[in-house]
């Protein structure tokens, strides 16, 4: 019989640094960032990966690490992993890479995790403008369930799922990256969308030597400096998949990733417990590290036969995703709306993120009538199992974005109710999420109906 | 025992004209539009609307009335009603409308609807730039299920629900409304949102006399004359609800409605056999008419109680619902992503909008690999019960926004496979839904990898 | 266009006896019934019925008319029907016969039903020893919830499907059913199973002219005398389908009917607003008038093809379903356990029947903690969404069955807690459902532990 | 911070016999074996189990072991776990013990399981007489997906679960068990019910001390021979819980056991990655090794509180469940109906058993027909996720049971169609499960109609 367990092809020492381990993680997309590993189609393996930040972040009392945390290394990847066909003969550019996602989960005796507010000038966050400061919960598992000491009333299941799945850029392709993205930096301000409204600094994550980590390429080689200076950061989700944070992503799911070089170079990091769409704190999901075990398939000459290139190039294709059959089953959702008009009450044209901002702005109001503090909210709506949808997108001038949060995750009933808000000891805001102050000079987003609100 | 039968507060002949009912209908949002019927907080009642043109699309072979179709019209509403407590005290502004959905569907005898695609210059939608030529797809319904002869092999069960509903907004708000989109259509091409990507137009849809109806008030009189003038427009859902366009808005559903006027006045009109999250190309949900059985309880005080104002003043605020227990039950989904960069090739900073475009975009395509034409795929994005989500709206710059479409509505696999798509007569484009010409000057967009892709 | 709306066939007039309406109703089997209607496979087309007892059962205060009903009168069905193919053949013996349930509902007007407690000695149930006394409550319809005047505190949203849908058995497999179920009403008591335990009488419900209706036979005929005779009762659940009770066979869903006579002769009855399984009260579901919509299609060959017979004859057999996808969705259940020992202590060897009886009580119990009369708790789980499970039958000498009530439709948390149950004014019993008393001598059962229970 | 990995109370090494581990494992019920562990309320601990048979089935090419297989080793569980509260105050008699399982799975490095069909002299089944020869089929687990190289075509999500949970019962409890289960097997034949259709021997399973372990007490004792006479087999399901077989008992569960001896004393075993309602073949859900993460509380006093006793003493309770929010989500089921009439034609009264018997031999030839072997499709039901319902119990004299298969777990569409079921390679019935002969000289039950039937 053959052997049924999957085969560890990425260990990860807890105790050790992302770069002290065996096989040296990598913090950036570069086609020579040389694979560290390679599987075979059919073989089931597993894959360990450290959090996003490879432990910069404590399960302690404080946000001091979240408030001042670096950047640069974001995020912390395992892999790249290549892989064969059962003729070994390796995926090749124009192939499509079906991954399957098996089993997940935290690391054994790792089982806990953590969800920060940025600092408005370290990061940010899509609500920078109304929570400038930093902040963290930090939450335990009891199995499927996370709960935080810092949120009390509130325990739901996670969907556990890798935040970053992708294989590597061509040179093509990452060129490509470099030359839009640079374009958004250098002009954003003055021709671009959303800039007014959209707090968040930087526009763009443009290549850094600072806190760059290559894997096997030693550090201040040549080969090191040149790939440093050219290769793409991780933050956002490109054509390669990336960074697309897709919650549901979790046991059985499948993704189907176009292959760029040759092995296809497979990379996977920033592990979820659980994850609310549009991971609106930026640090937003329960951040872990952990495990996963993944089946590989080859579909040669996909890209051809089943993507879409939509841009200038036949690389400008995005990955398909399949959901698996087993996600944590709600019964009622409680939802909140939003619409393009901003907190100024000006009128934007079909703008769903503006819509989106407004909707999850009601939502942490709304919740904070039931003993939350506003952080309290704005953390538990990044993480929890909530959905984020565009209702209506051709009704103009306004775009319509809705929230829809599972009541069953509060120990309270949230709903509206024809009596008013039941006072009691629910409702004391103790204890609360760690919180720092905010040190900088940059606006913040004033509520210019909230003396009315106040004096409730 | 109280006679349990819903009482039928709005009835509707199909035959006659939308002002010809017994109870005239309107089409503009305003205070001053009288309450044809008044209900008791607790009582089930019934109201039947025409679909949202009253009649104009017919069941026929041609998508010309589509194509010409005079939007003035939009949308033919029932009601005002007047909502009374058990004590005779109607709702006041402040209070908080709860409204159950208990039941819904099409009227006897009626049981079809379309889903269209407006012309360029006469409407458009959300791929307008696409897609400039109007077109039209007849859907008829077997009980849950609905199919349509012009897109074969795809049947699902309906999640039906009003598009529209809403109170009446008071003056102060009405005022708000009308200066804010005012100054979108006067400024956006210049310096609001989107205006490059999105290609809709008119930016906005101002108040016009033009296909005016105001229900029991006369035309032609100086009072119709007034209201005309000042009477907001039905297409954008607002803070009264509206045309919020939520598709899980379906039996067992509750609308938290905001009052702004005493007695509610409660409006609601536009319903949707289905449609699919964003209601893509703007007629795009299964256009029908209908009835509901609605429930209505007040909540005194209900909007400081609840509702956090988001903007200048205490109007700024925007309903909340709750969804329904009763959902078709999918168990697999396909996943298209979209990402912040536009068909040019253009990065755009964190705009769900853009990348929702990509993803809808990205589906269409695919889904024209499985023998449907793109207008037909456009068509069934729009109304099937596909959801649209925003999963990353802060990995700067890309926001990445997905479609998900449940597997089971085909009668093939569409899932991506190791064999090529099987060839056959599956795959032969006919039938098509009903098409027009596009005879605009209006520029289209063109996939510039078309070339690389049309050699497949 | 073909004209969409399902064509009535078998109209009802509420106000009319069964045998007064337009097409005479029946309550026996036989094939020599009569078809009322001809139906074309592929056309969606309407029956209306009343409820079983064609109005017997009044919405009022009391269960006299419960505890007197004659139950030789058990059920009106509408039909039968005849199917024929497009080409005018008609469905043949040793086909099957597809028939999808596309819509189903009350009757406008009639939006009510009621659940009853049979006596002892005149109809019984699954707990008659516990429970000998009629009772009735009356529930009210919202839309798609249910609620009861007379068990506060429950609502839950119906899965509305027909108690009875069957073809027309052939004379050949009438005399088997005859002959088989008059050897256990002769022998029952000595030989055959579970009739110490269950103390349901009588054991089988033979054929009867009293009460019986043939459609349009006219009574009294020598015609009508002969079939009266031999007709079979609705009661069971037999070969065609019939009284099988499913309670998911709701919207959607598929049954694969036999064919046992030229035509099919498809008759429908007993509709039920919702249910549970085992729908234990006998008289148990939520029982009103209603309508159905149906799409037929012929397999032909089909119960060759697809069913095996699992007896002497090729007749014995069973039909198939296709559960649809639209139910309530839950998310939390409890679950209450029963194991083949009953109420005396004794031991049985793998009885389902047993163990599912000692699951009921216990959750009958169990819910009687919390305010409910057991009356109102039998009732209850009679017609709610509750699932019956046979979760172990291998394990000698122990069956396990399993009773899940969804914790949802109650407005109170019912779950076990660390501190007791609490006490207050939901506690109270009152109102309760209709009851009256038990006239007879038979024996009942008695909980002997009831002394140490009842003094807690 | 407290450490929130699991404390590992009970851990298995793989290579060592059950009796040989470093908490020995017991697979007898009796309140003097000792306990092997302590744990606190509210702590997350975990607790590692061997395969029910200890290893005694293994990964190979042949049934025999399954056929020889020694079943008074029945079945090893780990534990017992002595449970305190935070103030160091065990759990006493009359306490409920809530378990709830936040996590489980199989152990690493023995990721697959088996599936077996008992001989008829050696175990039996539910089917026995129809299958009386030993079978055998290999399972292989892909994180949550399982696959049987000897069933192909099929592969599905587990929904794993223990098997086996409970605590320890009182002598009191301990001696009505003995007796009850002793009259049984004295008077069985004679007196009790269904042993005339279910052939399943011995009628109970008795002590014995022939393959019996008590843990930590040394065999051949004093003390051994006393508890090993007396103490309770394994095998059926009782009042302490235990071998309940509720397949959806996985994670988010809770239990809630009676207490009837100090400390609870709660011991599991049995772990199953997958197991249908009713486990039919009795080796019958996809049996493995595996762990559990188990917390616990104590309701004090909880057995008053909330069982109710249902027999002569009060003891005669069961434990209460609570369904996880985590389970496949299936979307179409295929459900068979069986009624209680059995295979030579005779009726049964309202006989649960007889009539899930019928429904599973109609799937079981069903699925014959899609190039199943019998014995793939009775070793399929056992333990894909099916659903065994009982539908109807109260329409005299048939009681109505039905299977529920979700559809999604073959790769072809099971359901009946208008076309014959299509030919080719998919029907080859090759490969098979591993089968013996049956040496035996028990009847068989020969399917009356089969000739009718095999001519087709």
């Amino acid at each position: 019989m053959a052997p049924p367990t999957p085969r560890l092809v990425v260990p990860i020492e807890l105790k050790k640094k992302p770069w002290e381990q065996k096989l040296p993680l990598h913090n950036r997309w570069h086609p020579h960032i040389p694979y560290v590993a390679e599987v075979n189609t059919g073989e089931v393996f597993r894959i360990e990966m450290v959090d996003w930040t490879g432990g910069a972040i404590k399960d302690d009392n404080s946000a001091m690490d979240i408030k001042l945390v670096d950047l640069s290394i974001t995020h912390y990847l395992s892999g790249p992993i290549r892989i064969v066909d059962s003729d070994g003969i390796a995926a090749k550019p124009g192939d499509l890479l079906a991954v399957e996602i098996c089993n997940l989960g935290p690391l054994a005796g790792d089982e806990w995790g953590y969800t920060g507010i940025f600092d408005r000038e370290n990061g940010g966050g899509f609500l920078t403008d109304h929570f400038p400061s930093a902040a963290k919960a930090i939450w335990y598992f009891e199995g499927i369930y996370a709960h935080s000491p810092q949120i009390p009333g509130v325990r739901f299941p996670g969907l556990t799922h890798p935040g970053i799945i992708g294989t590597a850029p061509s040179m093509e392709l990452l060129n490509i990256w470099n030359e839009r993205e640079r374009l958004v930096e250098e002009n954003g301000v003055k021709s671009l969308k959303l800039c007014e409204v959209l707090h968040s600094r930087p526009l763009a994550n443009l290549p850094s030597t600072k806190g760059c980590h290559l894997g096997k390429i030693p550090k201040g080689t040549v080969e090191w400096e040149k790939i440093a200076k050219e290769a793409a950061r991780t933050i956002p989700g490109r054509e390669n998949g990336g960074n697309c944070d897709i919650k549901n992503l979790s046991r059985g799911s499948k993704i189907y990733l176009p292959v760029f070089v040759e092995g296809a170079n497979l990379s996977t990091g920033d592990m979820h417990f659980s994850q609310g769409d549009g991971e609106i704190s930026f640090c937003g999901a329960i951040e872990m590290s952990g495990f996963l075990e993944l089946k590989c398939e080859i579909i040669r000459g996909g890209m051809r036969e089943y993507l879409t290139p939509m841009g200038p190039t036949p690389l400008h294709v995005n990955p398909i995703f399949e959901i698996g059959p087993v996600e944590p089953r709600f019964s009622e959702w409680l939802v909140f709306e939003g619409i393009s008009v901003d907190e100024s009450g000006r009128q934007h044209f079909l703008d769903a993120s503006v819509a989106y901002k407004r909707a999850t702005l009601n939502a942490i109001d709304y919740l904070s009538k039931f003993g939350y503090s506003k952080e309290q909210a704005y953390i538990l709506l990044s993480c929890c199992p909530c959905e984020g949808r565009i209702s209506g997108i051709v009704d103009s001038p306004n775009a319509c974005a809705t929230l829809a949060i599972p009541t069953a995750i509060f120990d309270q009933d949230i709903r509206p109710k024809s009596s008013k808000v039941q006072l009691g000891p629910r409702l004391v805001k103790t204890p609360d999420v760690f919180k720092c102050t905010y040190d900088g000079n940059l606006p913040t987003t004033v509520n210019l109906s909230a003396a009315f609100h106040d004096s409730n």
